[in-house]
């Protein structure tokens, strides 16, 4: 199926090490599986989706900039820099793109300056807590916004 | 299919004028549709999808006791109780299921008190933003939890 | 004289004691006499007065739904729900009538906890401090409002 | 009609600029067309409306200790000063005389420091949000407070 | 023994299902025994204990409304409303009955937000920690108000 | 009946002047008419109790570590280092005790800094409002505690 | 004696009310008494006491400036704008002087909001709740300061 | 040149002191020299430049009323009354012109009280911290927006 | 003269080193330099003063409960004990006896913390910022509330 | 002319987008172009005006870092490291060089975090709300500051 | 080898019950077996090291005031007092010797209140988290410092 | 002697200029001179040091995230970082390692800002304020944790 959409998936600080840190929290699913099935359902529905992930702030805003050129949206996962990025907010808010924020424990369960995001007030739209699924629901709630 | 699993969807205060309140937030699907799209879902997977929507608290509460007794999983939208109800949250901790909690606006671009829900924490995940379709990436989340 | 407008008058928790409870805040007059003096009033005035009083969040919520079919205005003495029912305010956001928020009481010169009020913001106006006065100056704004 | 009571209204900063500032928060109605209806209330009934504004903070507050030799009430739209004059605040309990608290707007829609009220706690009551209005509905409760 | 006293016993939402509901937190008796044992004491010094247990607030406000006809003093655990509903907090101080509260667990011990009541500061006293012994001593505590 | 349980009963600061001192707080009720009760409770169960009032929170502290090697609990009033004392928190929680904090008066209901105790929230319960009942409660609860 | 020192004193809004104005407070003497014995005493000890009150702000720095220029201390009671005004703050620091702040009643004993004073901090020294005796302890510790 | 447009610069309370008082923070050229250099910057370019100071709120605002019917932009350093004056604030918005703000120190450095601006938000922009050339840079902010 | 009247005077921690310890913030006199000063001003005026420092906040308190046996008035510098006793705060309360609050230095001019006294509300009146002049200020407040 | 001073303009993320992003905020001037027009003006008053932009936090410190070499003063826009950046920060204050806060926007008319800054403090000065001219008037300030 | 240095180490409230209290938090070394190994340390680097406990911030005090007229330094674990104590704060600026401020646990893992400290900010520096160990690398640091 | 630990020491912006940079805060060893004397303490006991000093937070968090394959702690002087990176602290959790935080000043003693540390709550402890010695006894520290 020809790809008419891009969606970017982005990965912020520490989801590198995703299988391994703290998998009593976070599971045991590496980044690289989830990049696979993230990549897998696009193509089934026509979805050109690019991963990325780094652990630098500058580097994920670099990618935000980029997408506005090829992409319909974005998927983030802003990981430690959802709390305390405002640079990141705002590469966001320029992109003039729809946004789903995805984290893969429940933010609202842990620390109490998790809860503060940087992000959410700006996003289409929040889902937290459901592990790797997190991010295939994001996918299905981008899928459904561009109509792919 | 054998239905194997029950799901409890809860909808809360002034959920019922849905399609007909605020439609630049909320959207025009009406409740009785979302319910339905909910439970030929189930139907699909062998869930038992029961519907209940209440402007009283008491009511909901009640119902949360109940499904106790014979549902896996509960999906909540707590509407206005959200930021105000600690005896919504005292009956979803003792029910012992999981809760998914969902949202039709991204309750985090709305007013300030919004952004604090008693629900949040004691919950599986959390989804919002996404009009109708939360309540479908919702009932995603519950099946892959219970593996139906 | 024809009545050609509807105005719903809400009474929230406890207000049913008026004229039993504490007196030397609430004065002597009962809920029933100023009902009926909204009643006599609208009818001086071509407008169909209609009471309710509840001590069920719920059930004030229900009619403020109601209210959506026939009101014009809502008056509300949302008594202690003013300090705690998100669910109470999105009902009367929904409602999408113009509603003026009485007090009995100088809510200003009592616990700091009444200076809060969930309805305050999405009002019209508000009166408080005059007694069952407070009832008849909102019925005044009312009828303003309404050009009757 | 002999005049057997006395009621000052005092305005505060700007409020000599109504009818031209903003109107689309304060309307068209100008200020001396406001006094000219409380005095022609006042007339109706009995009571002498003495009408005050000024930007000086200090000029308020001679009014304010002259009002106790003759007035018997006093009608205040504090301005801007409503959220920060403790000396205001202390004439008005220094004149031992009721007060009733008036704002053209709905004070508790606009800038969240306008919550604030140095004056409400200290009033009779409070009426806010009526435009011209909520002058006459002061007259009214002022008027019925005397026994006029 | 004639009964000469009366004292209303009231339970907030979720007590319903104790002795089942998280048993670490709550122990293992029923509220039916708690009940029974209230009774029990009350025949033993000639008071009527009447006991009442609703999810709603509203049925609460209700009880406490007639309570002031019959009763002499209000045992209360409000559960979930303790730090919500300040419509409960209204109607025990309109009751001028004295009014004990009662937990069955320390909130000082749990989440942060079970530290504010609405109901300590306009009771009598507080019992909280001792499981169903806290109802117990409640009794003994009003037993000795009232010189029963 | 042979005394097979211990149970230190610790008076904070001023509560020596108890029956002297603001008499419509506290009551005419001694401490030694109240350590006299508490001590004939105790014989009759065969509980040994000791009472020990000081002005010093080290001397407080003193005790509190020496009850670890006899008592079975502890009773403690902290009157004004209720709200202050970290150090006495800590001895209580290093002595592995059971402790009930007691209160002549209803903290709740005076000064806002009265709300916030050091130990509470380490407690087994906490009983206040009842005056020298308190301290009878008190002693029940801890003697239920103990099996005695 | 010749008068080698000056002293501006410097009165706030409504003190030109004392004696009158709320006596329970304030007690009765009038600030005419009070200026009469400061200038006596400055008189006794060969001090230029000038005195002046205003409830315009403006008035009361347009005297701070000048005082600059023959002062040698200012004792003030700032009133209403001790907790309000940041411009007498600003004037009090330029004039370089010795600033001894004075108080009638004891302003901790008040409204939370008069535990804040925009001059302590910036003052020599602060002197509250002993009526009009506060007024001659502060010439005293002027008299000290200057060496008269 | 002919003078095409019109400014009103606006200086607060304790402005006149200026080059007197606190060198070290605000440097030593007297408000005359910064009213010629803006006067003569005016002549320049063809904009009537009319300067005010005051100690007085009232009369500032009045300035500001009056400066709608003439002048096309205004510069204010509000002093003290930057942090305190709800009322010029209200003038200013009410003006409509746009409003530059001038501080001569850096306001960001002293004291935490002043890092609050009620001009601020309503202001064009803001300029702090350079002197006297802090007056020159808001002529120049003004001059380009109004295309002079 | 004989000695009609009794003052405790009470000095809190470390001003035993008083005179030695910073003298650039409190002077280089000494406590017994203050306490023969008082003592001579006593003599002077037929009043009883005793004078006690301690760094223990129990002895303060014994001295405290003492002084209602035979002194008429406390004048009292607490020291850090200002900032954190509650249970010198009772005591003080519980003598019934007028207490004046002496600071040497201006504690508002110092770290935040030092703002906030458990005293100053419960006083008779503060004075602070003198040096060793505060005390006799005290000690005049006392004399002229005694009539001595 | 001879270029005898040198200044560093940082600009921080985001930046580089100018003219494209959000242009009815920032405006439709591109970052090249502001860049042109300082190097312009430095070349006109012999200063070497280098340019740097990055979305690093990292990159923009090595720069300061390297400024204390050559530079005389740094002209800064931290963008959204503004209200984050602690290291940035530090790295301002280790160059020992004079700082001028830019901003294009009026950052207090925007988010309340945008209200707080870790640069304004330590900066000379800062100008914020007039687009690209900020920039220019910063230009002007930093000149007159070197006497360029 | 000659003492030429002199050292008082202090512990507060509740470190006499070390290795016992709380092994899981503390350990199982006792403070005579710290205190050996500081002496024994102190004797190596000819270093009077003198130990002292109390339970009694009066106590404590006492010896810090001693300290000043033979010690170097002071090493102070101050316990409970930590968060409660200006007073030893106090006596600790006055004594004028260097601090070292040392926990055997990590206050920051603790409770909220733990983590505020009256003594930090005026001492040289602070250790924590180490168990006895801390104690020897404050003797290290304190050693370093006196060049001992 | 065979090298059988590993420790990663990390240092975070700004720390490249130690020696330069405000000297009367930091000293005047360079970070050379610090890692020169870790690296040889770490021959001496066996311990292979590593340092690594980036301006760059990801940077550092790359560091971090390869430690876990070699080494057996990590010493960390977060600088700027430790009040701002959640990312950071992200990846000290993930490693599992034990690690000591380090500072060269003492963090309390400066802005207010600097007291909350995202890192310290998950250390094993904090070491701040004795200069280049705060790492020797980080070092220290960490020989011992390890046994080394």
């Amino acid at each position: 199926m020809a790809e008419s959409f891009g969606v970017q998936v982005l990965h912020g600080p520490n989801l590198n090490t995703l299988g391994v840190r703290e998998p009593e929290i976070y599971g045991t699913t590496t980044l690289d599986e989830i990049d696979g099935m993230l990549r897998a359902l696009g193509k089934e529905h026509g979805i050109d989706v690019q991963c990325f992930q780094s652990n630098h702030e500058g580097a994920l805003i670099d990618r935000v900039q980029e997408a506005r050129t090829w992409a319909d949206a974005i998927v983030i996962n802003p990981g430690g820099f959802t709390h305390t990025s405002v640079a990141l907010r705002d590469a966001l808010i320029a992109s003039d793109l729809p946004v789903v924020e995805v984290h893969l424990s429940n933010v609202h369960a842990r620390e109490a300056f998790r809860r503060h995001s940087y992000v959410s007030d700006i996003a289409l739209g929040v889902i937290c807590g459901f592990g790797a699924t997190s991010y295939r629901l994001a996918f299905e709630a981008v899928r459904e916004r561009l109509g792919a």
